[in-house]
């Protein structure tokens, strides 16, 4: 590859980004303007404000002992894996590939929220045969699973309502441990993501190493309960669902199903702390992994806004 | 070709981009603040703002006599063509392109001026034999072949040096008649364009129209005076330079040198009037005729920024 990098336009655009973009976030020393956001929106480059919503009430007051008081036994959504791979792709025995939603069940919020902690008390040998947990329903589920926990954040970001002339189109909630990984993927919005309890670590590929991810059009897939045994999930193919495109390399295996250009990305790597608040910008791939708070969980609130799609960038 | 669009990603792309954007340039009702000017980079989308530098006092106070007055018979540089192609494509005979650059003169700007408006007391088959002259040149010509003229123009253009960090890289200066044109090209600037005397007509394709101008790589030639014919230029190729992309496909020709996608270029079409403010985001193509004032000239003036060349859009 290396050689051919000169005469390969696309190896070209991906190397020459990389020449021209720092190989890290941007840390920027407060919240910024509209303005100083707006700079980051044109040049579609990330940035973390590291504290930078220490001061939210969400920050000071959110707990295990808050969250059971002020949700108490709401039902939620909960995403259940084999694995903690809700949205990924699974490989099958013979080698083709299937994009697996997770099992979707309600549950009382502080059921849910005690499995979750529970995890952390089972030796790791112990946590095979348990399925995992994960509150990610991303479809503006802060407002309509969550409402009791709306005092506690913001609204809207200001500078991004203000920047991008809109109120977000989705407030969401994303409870869950460090077993629950969210897949390489990439989203049509600009992304204010916010940790508020444990830790979130990003892996980050810009829009130009497309060629990298190895997009390809997978069976959509689902994990339903087997039937008769308890606990056990498997998966059953949509036949009818169109092939969806998906990313299908992984940077933390680089070797497999990687395309003639993978070699070339330089994933980014960011951890974000309780308080952190991150800019990940539209059609960015970005996968995501947790490490869990003092009380065995993770918290984080993100705000979605739509992209533009006119004008030229999103070509 | 229209059969084909759905199949083909490159078509797709382009009629995509005209599906989501206007065929007009935007109106701004006053000059934009740093956070609107920044909105539109962002988007790579051209405006106008008309009048939105009638108040400089350029376009109060620059005419005929007043230019004779300050500049004087101070030397400028003269761009001189046979027909008002300035860096422009020429077809040879047999069919191969030239890129071919003006044969450029340092004169007296009174004996310039002189020239430019006697051209409208030509009658038009006696102006055949009369090459054209352009003062066009295009590398922040205005502080240094003009200084006289540099306390009529503000320095910068306040919004843009906000928004973009950074002074303009060049302030232009530009002094022609209708009978001057300048051929499709792009320039890797942001471009704030003001008309002071005249009209300047923009014919605009976006970025993603690349594969519609027929870009290719096109052997470099100059004008030089015909030696012992007095006003005669002649083309003289440069053998040594590289030949240099050059779009070779012209909105107003669109049968000629077409590619398969030149038939999907939506040409925007906009003229300015004196006093008018124009943002040209960089990378857009354009191509430039004119309309004389009432004295026979045309007087434009225009800001440079460096573009962003990190970030996502370039690419
Ligand atoms: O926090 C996660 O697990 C994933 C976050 C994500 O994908 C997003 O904010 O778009
Ligand atoms: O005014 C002209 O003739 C051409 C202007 C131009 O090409 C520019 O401003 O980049």
């Amino acid at each position: 590859m290396e050689s051919d990098t000169l005469s390969d336009p696309l190896a070209n655009l991906i190397t020459n980004y990389h020449e021209l973009n720092g190989s890290t976030v941007d840390e920027l020393p407060a919240v910024p303007s509209a303005l100083e956001f707006m700079r980051y929106v044109a040049r579609n480059r990330p940035f973390v404000v590291r504290g930078g919503a220490k001061h939210w009430p969400a920050c000071r007051k959110w707990n295990a002992t808050y969250l059971r008081k002020v949700i108490g036994d709401s039902t939620v959504k909960v995403a259940n894996t084999p694995l903690g791979n809700a949205d990924a792709i699974v490989e099958q025995n013979e080698g083709s590939l299937l994009f697996v939603e997770p099992h979707e069940t309600d549950e009382p919020f502080e059921d849910f929220l005690g499995y979750v902690q529970e995890d952390s008390t089972f030796p790791e040998d112990r946590l095979q045969d348990r399925h995992v947990k994960y509150a990610q329903t991303q479809n503006g589920n802060l407002p309509t699973e969550y409402p009791s926990l709306l005092a506690d954040v913001p609204p809207d970001v200001p500078f991004a309502t203000e920047a991008l002339q809109q109120p977000p189109d989705a407030q969401n909630f994303w409870l869950g441990n460090h077993r629950s990984t969210t897949a390489l993927h990439k989203d049509n919005y600009e992304n204010i993501y916010v940790q508020i309890i444990g830790q979130k670590h990003f892996v980050l590929l810009p829009p130009v190493e497309v060629a990298c991810a190895n997009e390809q059009p997978v069976t959509r897939a689902r994990y339903v309960p087997a039937s008769g045994e308890t606990g056990k999930l498997v998966i059953d193919v949509d036949e009818v669902a169109e092939a969806v495109p998906t990313p299908t390399w992984d940077p933390d295996e680089p070797n497999v199903r990687a395309t003639a250009y993978s070699e070339l990305s330089r994933p980014l790597r960011v951890t974000f702390e309780a308080g952190d608040m991150f800019y990940l910008p539209a059609m960015w791939y970005h996968k995501v992994s947790q490490s869990n708070g003092p009380e065995g969980f993770a918290v984080a609130v993100n705000y979605w806004y739509d992209m533009s799609f006119d004008g030229g960038f999103w070509t």
